[in-house]
């Protein structure tokens, strides 16, 4: 016998695919109870797979009790009682519209990207090689043996003191004003449910953090978005809008921003918080990539320039250090703060405190401030690699350097379509992350974000090349399809004149 | 010069009360610029505290930059452009609904259970003289060794793939089926958000977790609530209610209630599940407690019972081992999980995942067993010393005596007002909760929850005693105060027959 295999909504390797299908068809009852699959070396010969995948997605099914091997019959599909158990409910009846549809854009994207074997661009994530896990691990160790007890039982809602402390002072503000969050993201959802409901406005740059923009979207918020580039967000058009909308917050990335790399200058700054306090309009400055800054003047957080109290200030561990800790933290105006707390308490309590406990350790001895100078140094050369690559390998793409941050934002030939482009690119094994998914609206096809933190210089050079390669296939089969089109536009006769 | 302190809505350790006292003075101007404070022996003098803790609220107001010293003036308000920001925004006019009013009975108990020197038992959390701290620190420590960098990257939202199998097998179901979340008051968080929009409808227990009851009103849901005792939810009313109701879900805590202590039997769980099947109603299941056996018999979860993928199950690592890991799980119907998952990712992406990987070494060493073991006899003990102290000082006191979990939940003489003995009791350095909070509507004045975890048998003794003569004061201050309305009663002439 055969068995087809569908194409499925699962994302992941070939093993889960191939198992998610025959799942359905197990569910459908268009494989039933008693009866034999396939061998696994004719199905892999079937679908022209390794004999290894299919026996994995055998294995998953067995796990799962949906198959069981049976002497001198292979494997069988089982029946009755033992199979799992089917929903009863219809849980898309049920689920609020903040639960995204699983066929957006986004989605896609994340699952063309979860193929093992790319050479990734794609992240925004600092590189692991250069954690400093042994010192991490004396710390935490040091840490736990100290005040084992007091670490791993409850912890104040706001934060580990000592911490909250250490990032006042960096901020330049008093630790009353500052929570300890489980990663940037929790603020961004935090602010979410604070201001948004359904219908609210909320103010976005275009491009901005595609997660922030999933977030607001999922509130059901009315997302408006003003053009931001290489010196930031267009404050002349902030202007306008503001004249005419009334939004709940400002969400604005100023330093290194995601994904364009732009820093709003000072000057900017001043007038953007001017027009903010003019408006009563609350500004979200996020801001986690400030701390890699590799040329160009330290910039000052619209956090610390704010007279007004209009700011809420966002930061975060992940992208400088350790992305697994899910520390970061928040500054809000004095009197905003208590209820972002309040808020907290449903949300999730508190923040896992070893991992505060540990972090503190690691900031007072001063070796946040010498990782950050190593990865700087890293990052700067890895940055200047790709941009020689980029020029080398891929003419037709222009871009900005950026002074700081993570990424390389590039425009592609108006006649290339990124997410074509990506098609190409990951059949030469290579990702990136499409332009649109920056945007709230249908904008972007002509732009890709690179990360450059993730690889050494020979590899980044090595994916700017596959970049290049692709960009030039995308152009000769939109070249291909253009003249095609014309030859069969050429071949209507022309009846209208 | 004299400073009036008057009381204010801050919570806390006195310095902290007086410095948010001054604070609001010099916000509002009545001290201005310029002006000195009295000295710190004045001030303790006339409020009746000690020196340090003046001045210790001095050195806050310093540092928030409200005071500062001068030579020969002492400490002076500070003026004009170094003061500290003025908020430029309402916040009010611009929050949502979502963030609870901050005068509720809930926060004024918070507020009352603040205070440092009391005997409390009132949290609901492990006893931290028991962690297992030195054979914890062991682990993360060769964890970080092992694969340190791996655990401070990215992990997968669903969680760190060893511990998802792990709690699988302990559940009985695979791991596709299993999220690890920061806690599980964030799973209560997640269901809220992937269910419940303002006006829905949502059914508990009454009563039920606080936590749960603040979650669902934040969300704007419609609380309706279902009698629940010692043998659980009932069942009757259940059932007359889904016959008139269309609910989102039921949020239920089977085994080991809190506050209870109640256990529904074995019978009742599969009349429920069927319950829930016919009316295509989602379960939560709320089960933080089970592991916390102390006799009776062994239960099955609603889960494992469930045939028809009604139910969604929630549990944690916070009450038997580690509060301040943040680790909980959830396990719900296959077709519901990756809902939960994409909403996942814009809440905080994912849960730490150093606490993850040392928390499954913990588990698969078999020292989580060996903890639980323990435990439950240092708390079985504590319990039954509760139940003696309590019949012994508090006779007008009745309760059952639970068989597992962590609370006695006991009804005081109809006449006292829980409110009134949480008072008396304070006075006493003595705290509880009171039973209204733990009921959607206002019910619950004749009952009290104690925690019997964190104190050993004498300490028990001790607080139950205090508990006992805070009775008897509430009791003839209730007396009195209901002879004196007697006597008014009768003095009030009879004008109408």
């Amino acid at each position: 016998m055969t068995v087809g295999i569908e194409q499925t909504e699962e994302r992941g390797p070939l093993h889960v695919q191939i198992a998610s299908s025959l799942r359905s068809q197990i569910e459908r009852g268009e494989l039933t109870g008693g009866q034999r699959l396939p061998t696994t070396r004719d199905l892999a010969k079937d679908l022209g797979v390794s004999r290894t995948t299919v026996v994995r997605a055998y294995e998953q099914l067995a796990r799962e009790g949906w198959v069981e091997g049976r002497v001198g019959m292979g494997t069988v599909v089982r029946r009755g009682p033992s199979a799992p158990r089917e929903d009863r409910i219809n849980w898309n009846l049920l689920l609020t519209p903040r639960i995204q549809e699983p066929d957006s854009e986004y989605r896609q994207v994340l699952r063309m990207l979860s193929q093992t074997d790319l050479l990734s661009f794609a992240g925004g994530l600092p590189s692991p090689e250069f954690f400093p896990g042994d010192a991490f691990q004396q710390l935490a160790d040091g840490v736990l043996r100290q005040q084992g007890s007091r670490l791993l039982q409850w912890c104040p809602i706001e934060g580990y003191p000592p911490l909250r402390s250490w990032i006042a002072d960096r901020l330049g503000c008093v630790m009353e004003t500052v929570m300890v969050l489980s990663g940037s993201t929790q603020g961004i959802h935090l602010l979410t449910q604070a201001f948004l409901e359904p219908g609210d406005t909320v103010l976005v740059e275009a491009p901005t953090y595609a997660g922030a923009i999933q977030a607001f979207r999922g509130a059901g918020a009315r997302i408006v978005s003003i053009p931001s580039g290489a010196d930031g967000i267009d404050l002349d058009r902030l202007g306008a809008v503001l004249d005419r909308v009334r939004a709940k917050f400002l969400y604005v990335i100023p330093t290194y921003h995601n994904p364009t790399g732009g820093c709003l200058p000072v000057a900017k700054r001043e007038a953007l918080l001017a027009l903010a306090a003019r408006h009563g309009l609350p500004v979200v400055e996020d801001d986690p990539y400030s701390m890699l800054r590799y040329d160009g003047p330290q910039l000052p957080t619209l956090y610390s320039l704010d007279r007004d109290g209009c700011v809420i200030y966002l930061s975060t561990f992940s992208k400088s250090v350790f992305p697994g800790l899910r520390i970061g933290w928040l500054a809000a105006p004095r009197k905003l703060l208590p209820r972002l707390v309040s808020l907290r308490n449903v949300i999730d309590l508190f923040t896992n405190s070893l991992a505060q406990g540990s972090l503190y350790e690691f900031c007072k001895r001063g070796m946040f401030d010498a990782h950050l100078q190593r990865v700087c140094n890293e990052y700067r050369e890895r940055r200047d690699a790709m941009a020689v690559a980029l020029r080398r390998y891929a003419p037709d793409v222009s871009f900005d350097v950026p002074h700081g941050g993570l990424f390389i934002w590039a425009r592609i030939p108006g006649e290339v379509d990124a997410h074509r482009l990506l098609e190409e690119a990951i059949d030469l094994h290579l990702a990136f992350i499409t332009g649109s998914l920056f945007y709230p609206e249908s904008e972007g096809r002509d732009r890709i974000r690179l990360s450059f933190a993730c690889h050494p210089p020979d590899t980044i050079a090595d994916g700017m090349r596959r970049l290049g390669l692709a960009l030039q296939r995308s152009l000769s089969s939109e070249r291909a399809l253009s003249a095609d089109a014309k030859t069969r536009e050429a071949a209507i006769p022309h009846v209208v004149v």
